[in-house]
């Protein structure tokens, strides 16, 4: 693809000298030794932006779920299964770093009771008790010296206004929306549309290729990151 | 790899003007549109089958699960997500085929009522309702003309106790078992080792290569097929 063979040397270098965490992929959740409960994220949006960040002069960490991309050349990947060590590893990681962009699907959800070995199907029907996962970027984001903190709102309906919120409640300081009901964007596609929020303004990206997009949020990220930046100094 | 270039004029065609079903992969279950229940699957030991059984001669059709295995050059694959479109597919496919191995880790459970939109996390614990899932294997071979039955079990402990009931209760020829809590070898990896059981007798395999030992087992297929079409005519 043209658009990966771009070279960094044609982009302005915005991100020199940053450090960028970014999760990505899905997370998996052992219900037994066989079993477990996951999503359809393919990781594919993460790794652009990993890819992006990279092309443009940042230093990139990419925590990841279980998926079958190629981590890019020139990125730090760590390969994460639940949503309890993707939360480890961005503990680990974010300290210091000036970016923090939550892409993984994390799973809200983790089994109680995890089995050691693998459940027989006895009973016709049989109750799986659930609970919350700890939450990665609101982890994060409620740091007292927090990076800029960048989230996903993946939906299925009133995209927008659960977006919005989830920006607030979160203390985030932007949220990239996407509807995944639209079958040809997001999960699992080669391209993604997407609405970004941030504090007082908003900007609709339409359809394109996700390295393509990546690069383009990227950017974005580094305007607001600077204008806070020089807010805070 | 050398075994996977084999051409079939270098091995015995007992399989010759045979028609084999293979199941293969894992199945995903929807929770709703973007959470779903699956397991660890691979899909390499029945791809490994697939391609294995028409080296060996047969005409195959891979009913598999969602996977990323390339399919086998001349052999008919129908892709599938959950254990009721795999069922389906296995009762479209199974009448008239001499051999049908399960080689699928079909879920056992489905979720009782799959959400039409992504569920919201309001709940800090939640209890996911469960059912039994159709039974693939056991509804083809409880068929009055049945194909020659192939099951696998994959367990965790007392291998062979689980492996030999299984057999029976659900009317099988063979069993293909492996003790999936042995790290190095059985799902995800390149190599399995298994003991195969019928009525009066088994046989051990040790650790090879999956397309090799599935060259074995289809050859050992073959050997019981006839035999056991001896006896009925």
């Amino acid at each position: 693809d043209i658009v990966e063979q771009l070279p960094a040397l044609f982009l302005p270098q915005v991100m020199a000298g940053k450090k960028v965490v970014i999760t990505a992929g899905p997370t998996q959740e052992a219900i037994d030794p066989v079993r477990y409960i996951s999503n359809h994220s393919s990781g594919k949006m993460g790794y652009a932006l990993a890819h992006a960040a990279q092309l443009l002069g940042a230093q990139v960490v990419l925590i990841s779920g279980p998926c079958a991309l190629k981590t890019p050349l020139g990125i730090t990947k760590i390969a994460v299964k639940s949503a309890q060590q993707m939360l480890q590893a961005a503990e680990r990681y974010s300290p210091n770093c000036d970016v923090f962009i939550a892409c993984a699907a994390v799973a809200d959800y983790k089994v109680s009771q995890v089995a050691d070995q693998k459940i027989k199907k006895h009973q016709h029907q049989v109750s799986l008790q659930l609970e919350r996962n700890p939450d990665v970027l609101a982890t994060i984001a409620q740091q007292i010296e927090k990076p800029f903190c960048v989230g996903f709102a993946a939906e299925t309906q009133d995209v927008a206004h659960y977006a919005k919120d989830k920006m607030q409640r979160k203390n985030l300081d932007m949220i990239v929306a996407n509807d995944v009901s639209q079958q040809n964007i997001g999960f699992n596609s080669e391209e993604n549309a997407v609405t970004v929020f941030w504090h007082n303004g908003e900007q609709n990206f339409p359809t394109m290729h996700k390295l393509q997009l990546a690069i383009q949020l990227i950017q974005l990220v580094a305007k607001h990151y600077e204008y806070k930046k020089s807010q805070q100094s």
